[in-house]
């Protein structure tokens, strides 16, 4: 399967990437422009320029720099509806000076200036907002200021919020055991986790993420939520409802933070089961409508038409912006209160920092999982929703900034990815503060 | 395949119904309201209640009712954008009165009230305007006024409405012939047939829509236009790209109207050649953002992400409105011209009457079909866009009225539906003329 840079493991709706070293160095930011690789242009594209089921890997640098803009038309999706006649504005106090921003990468010594930035980082959308307003957009490569781009694990953190603001209302109780909610779950490891370890990630499971082990368990998750026919004699599980309880359990829950996509299907499992409402029309209901999103967004489906709570939402730079920006006012909205203020502030708070140093990241030291955000600890109290290949909508409470970035960086880790973009996001604020 | 009423070829993104008679009534809207089906319902829905792929028959009644508003979770779909800042207003002037209006079916006797013809048409949306105020609306079973339901070959219309359009402005010559444009279809059947004729469905081609025959075209079609992963060993066409040079010559073009959807398809490539655009976003262009569209809308693609131009939208009720009313007044959206007058006009005056008598339509006597819409040469001029299963948009422009109707009837073909729906516009017509 490891074939080349940015290889993926991508069957149906689910994507996780793997990044690994290549003997070669990628193409550039510019070089890999879906424009400039000619993908998908004519009627019909020229066959060496096609980005399709099933033959071709879409999901694999530099073909995802296309398809990144384009899940729907490769996959079945579920509609996250705005409110057709709402959309909340957004006021400008555009800041020519944020391009004049230079900053050091992570264990580097040369500077890099804003271009490097958005190049270094195969960004394909930037925006930033200061107390409320945009002062910079962006867009390039695939992505326009209408389009859509793939959040990949930022949508763990809307479905992570779903369930905080659940919580806060009662109608989910984060000290319950998830079996008490689902049932059929019993069985497997998520049993006896309660919904605040699967919130939090720190249920221990058996989910082998080996990508070169052809039995590891991310393939059997891949095909069972792969919404595509399955293959002739095939017996597997098919659809997250068939494959999370079959899931075992690996240590004691609680104990150290585990970044397993599997945990943010079960909870959209959980959030639907407390709420009668799939995850998708949950976050229309909840976040898309009230807040009022510009543009719809969607989900990628499983055969069965669940929402990939894990990883399959594709949205609008600008709506992710209105996300960040109601992160940020904890849940106010001019008059309105989308939800409870102790949502956002028990998200920005953070989780358990000791279970989370047992991963090591390099990138994050002294960090935390809530919730399915990212709280960093740092002095200005950022916390973000992170997906591979560069995603983030980065909150800063004492900068009061919102950024929101997609790229389609060659490799899917962050870690790759974090060095050339989290001191630039603390460039930035602290060049706003001192504004 | 013809296991039951309404069984449908339907393989991936061509949907194409097929009307059959049966020994036992189906179920009534009622009892097949998919609410009282129990489809879908649930976190997994119940074994004996799911709608999905590959295994259940997902368009055959009375699954269909559920299916033709879920479109998307099925399948791959292309967006049609709607402006996001700018919906049109639609005004109202509700009349109660029109719920008092009967009618007599064709070759009937028996007199059907307002709730027989939505019932036995099996009606989930219907939309009145008159005088471009909105005097009745109407939704059920899976639809609801936000939702999206399959137009079918309603399609056809707006991809028709398209091409006239580029006819009025010059860009699409409607004499010349096929292969000018494209010069791929040169050795087909299209290939000496006139821009127009493909327009009209005058063109004379070889396409056996005999679904009792495992060999017939429609079959061969309904595998290439599949977006889903074609069987192991498959060596015939993928997408119509592909499919549409392979259709043969049968006859003489322009001497009789034949109503395959393959021209639609011809018909969708000869726009996006001359227009340099995806008939998804050349339908978005000049059609849903100028228009003021409350909805994005979607198409089904095939496995290359080419729209389906002869069946694949699905839509919003009252977006359709929007489109009947613009037809309706020519073009004209306030100060705006949405497309020249000449456009509608072009369309209202009708086509080939001796070439649409050929085919002998029982409901349809002395009407004749122009750019993909239907032209029934009334005393009000009434024409419309239909799709099968009861889907219709009718403008009648005597009584200055414009009907949306969605519909999930058992069977497909029109002329099972036409006697319980024909007579009743026109009865609300005479209604509102009286008025």
């Amino acid at each position: 399967m490891l074939k080349h840079v940015g290889v993926v493991a991508l069957s149906g709706s689910v994507i996780l990437s793997l990044g690994c070293a290549s003997a070669n160095p990628p193409l550039s930011a510019e070089q890999s422009d879906p424009k400039v690789m000619g993908w998908m242009q004519g009627f019909p594209p020229a066959v060496d320029k096609r980005v399709m089921q099933p033959d071709s890997n879409f999901f694999s640098f530099p073909k995802l720099r296309w398809s990144v803009c384009h899940m729907r038309e490769l996959l079945p999706t579920a509609n996250v509806a705005r409110d057709p006649m709402q959309a909340s504005a957004l006021t400008y106090a555009l800041d020519d000076g944020i391009e004049s921003i230079t900053y050091t990468p992570m264990g580097a010594s040369e500077t890099l200036t804003w271009q490097d930035f958005l190049a270094k980082n195969y960004t394909d959308g930037l925006l930033i907002m200061h107390k409320g307003q945009v002062v910079y957009e962006y867009t390039t490569g695939c992505l326009d200021k209408h389009g859509k781009h793939a959040a990949m694990s930022m949508t763990k953190s809307m479905t992570g919020l779903l369930a905080q603001i659940l919580v806060a209302e009662g109608a989910l109780d984060e000290n319950a055991l998830v079996s008490s909610v689902i049932p059929e779950l019993e069985g497997s490891g998520f049993g006896d986790a309660t919904v605040r370890q699967v919130m939090d990630m720190t249920t221990a499971i058996q989910f082998s993420e080996n990508y070169a082990d052809p039995n590891a368990d991310i393939w059997t998750y891949s095909r069972a939520a792969s919404p595509l026919p399955k293959p002739e004699g095939y017996t597997g599980p098919n659809g997250y409802f068939e494959y999370l309880p079959t899931v075992q359990k690996n240590g004691e829950h609680g104990e150290a933070f585990g970044y397993r996509t599997v945990n943010s299907d079960v909870l959209g499992w959980l959030i639907a089961r407390a709420s009668g409402q799939p995850v998708h029309q949950l976050l229309s209901e909840r976040i898309w409508q009230p807040m009022g999103a510009a543009y719809d967004a969607y989900m990628n489906v499983d055969a069965l038409g669940t929402p990939f709570a894990g990883g399959g939402l594709s949205a609008n730079l600008y709506d992710l912006g209105r996300v960040g920006q109601l992160m940020l006012a904890q849940g106010q909205l001019g008059e309105t209160d989308v939800f409870p203020r102790e949502v956002a502030q028990a998200i920005a708070a953070g989780g358990d920092k000791k279970a989370f140093a047992k991963v090591g990241y390099t990138t994050l030291p002294g960090g935390s999982y809530k919730s399915m955000w990212w709280v960093f600890h740092n002095a200005n109290g950022a916390y973000a929703a992170r997906g591979v290949h560069g995603q983030t909508i980065y909150i800063d409470p004492t900068a009061e900034m919102v950024i929101v970035r997609f790229a389609s960086f060659p490799q899917a880790g962050n870690a790759a990815i974090d060095p050339t973009s989290l001191p630039a996001y603390q460039a930035i604020a602290d060049y706003l503060v001192a504004k």
